[in-house]
């Protein structure tokens, strides 16, 4: 065992506290990595808030992950000390079913082992990347490529990740209109990587304030969605709505944004998971809802490359580690994404 | 003008009452149709109630038609009397916008022309198919292949192609797991195509003595969806549900049934169409819920040639014109669509 400094919730509702936590001896395919730069997350809110229920405490959040690599077990073939990894939301899943043998460890049958919050494979509890240290099984571990800054580039790892994977899924590209709904951590790199995909990206927003930053992430246009007017002219325009925000939404609304065949794809959790609709709004063009959660660790690496090569990073605000209990109070008001220095951990 | 016997409900709530109406005269692209057959969809019963609103009374319903072309107007080229032929819900659409061009009609952006209590183009309210005769621009009317009996045909127009699309979208076929959801009209309809086109199929429905029909007609399982263990067991399982059940149902229930990337597809509009559903639960297997509206007028084309080649069609019962009121008091009960035979309109 070694220990290292972690900022633990002990209990719901309780304050972020220092404290000192054990990671396991590395075994064979472990990596065990210097953290640098911890991104926050909405979803770390919810587990911390126990908004879904089930919460492990004590709970370390985490899993917008990059650092340096410090050790690795004798079985590592992929990394050597003093590479720049990252790690996201997952950290072990089942490795033989269907998804995982196709590198979509997310939807692993048995259930992909959450980075923090979970019970892994041995029986201990994960804990994430609020921390100095962590060691992660070698399949875990993704590569941030040269370009990429780590601190810019931690909230890629699940942010960047889950609005990656529905723009590939559903094509976006030359040709096609993409709207992204909401503009937070996952909204704004959600512009960016489409734009950087070819298509043709509409932010549409409550925050008209934020109107200049999408047309700078690469949005050829900006809709305020208290508009009903500006939302109706834009009826049937879209292929795809990625719904990025965490709340219920007034899903027909946006249905009758899309075109034939086009498709709201969820990728955010709301604390209330319940939406309804009209099945007339999706007979009436072959539309669907869709959810889609986080990317596969392959996937991850792609995006992470597709990232550096498009020159794309997260816009972040740092922080030291003692404010982050402040970060999460603001969370709806950073631009765009609060990352933690994990430098600073332990020593304000 | 040509005079024809017709089935009018003249008022919401009244009964169906024997009738002249009206047929325009031969355009240069019409065709006449004698009718022989007229199928009975539970749709005519939803507009005969007026539970959507805004149904055009008098109203004759009927979408699901097959007789005989009587004559043609001066720039048909594609039917002469004496062709067995069809006419399903549409009888026109704009021809101009991209879903029309693309042979999506019943996507038209300034929507299609129903069959019935619709205003067409010229401003005349369209009436359907319990009647005599009906006059039909050539383009929304399709060829009933040699193999095919007219009557059994008829509920291909509306039923067959329902089914046949998303069947036919979502890839149905080898190693594909579908399961239907209800058999009725559509539902038997979608059993055999969905197995004819090799895929397994399972049945799920309320109704244990619907099983023997539907192993006879192609589904590898039954699973009667009051068991919920019968349910559990197939966690995961489908790569597709269509769903023709016209009643609201528990959507996370179908959705937990679905395999990564599966999707649900509404295909029936129950009387009232909202429903809910978890974001959760499409979220954990990048599922999907989807709607889709009959066939275009190819794709129907596509679909009696498929029937005709695998021997598919309707299982009907033939009732007399005077009985159709006591058929729509009865829907539910029918084995498993009712078909007018049309030559007893105006003779009992």
């Amino acid at each position: 065992m070694s220990d290292t400094l972690a900022l633990s919730l002990p209990a719901k509702g309780a304050p972020f506290t220092l404290t000192t936590i054990e990671r396991r001896p590395l075994r064979d395919n472990d990596v065990r990595i210097d953290i640098r730069f911890s991104g926050i997350c909405h979803t770390d809110l919810h587990f911390g808030h126990d908004d879904w229920g089930g919460t492990l405490f004590p709970l370390v959040p985490g899993h917008e992950i990059t650092g340096v690599v410090a050790e690795v077990g004798s079985a590592v073939t992929e990394f050597t000390p003093g590479d720049r990894v990252g790690v996201g939301c997952m950290v072990n899943s089942c490795g033989k079913c269907a998804p995982c043998r196709s590198g979509e460890e997310q939807y692993c049958t048995e259930g992909f082992v959450k980075t923090y919050s979970a019970r892994d494979h041995d029986g201990t509890v994960t804990l994430g990347g609020y921390s100095r240290s962590i060691v992660v099984t070698e399949h875990f571990v993704v590569r941030v490529p040269d370009g990429l800054e780590l601190d810019r580039a931690a909230p890629l790892l699940c942010a960047g990740a889950t609005v990656y994977s529905p723009l590939r899924r559903w094509q976006a590209g030359p040709g096609r209109n993409i709207g992204v709904l909401g503009m937070g951590g996952l909204g704004h790199l959600g512009v960016k990587i489409a734009a950087a995909m070819g298509a043709e990206v509409t932010l549409l927003s409550r925050s008209p304030d934020k109107k200049d930053d999408a047309l700078r992430f690469g949005a050829a246009r900006f809709v305020d969605t208290r508009d009903s007017e500006q939302l109706a002219a834009l009826a049937g325009h879209f292929d795809l709505i990625v719904n990025t925000v965490p709340a219920l939404l007034d899903v027909d609304t946006y249905l009758g944004l899309l075109g034939i065949g086009g498709t709201l794809v969820h990728v955010g959790a709301p604390a209330d998971p319940i939406a309804s609709y009209n099945v007339f709004s999706l007979l009436s063009a072959r539309r669907g809802i869709a959810g889609s959660s986080i990317g596969g660790i392959r996937e991850t690496q792609e995006m992470l490359d597709f990232c550096a090569r498009h020159h794309i990073a997260s816009e972040i605000e740092k922080i030291p580690a003692d404010r982050a209990a402040e970060a999460w109070e603001n969370l709806s008001g950073v631009r765009y994404r609060y990352v933690i220095d994990i430098a600073t951990l332990g020593t304000t």
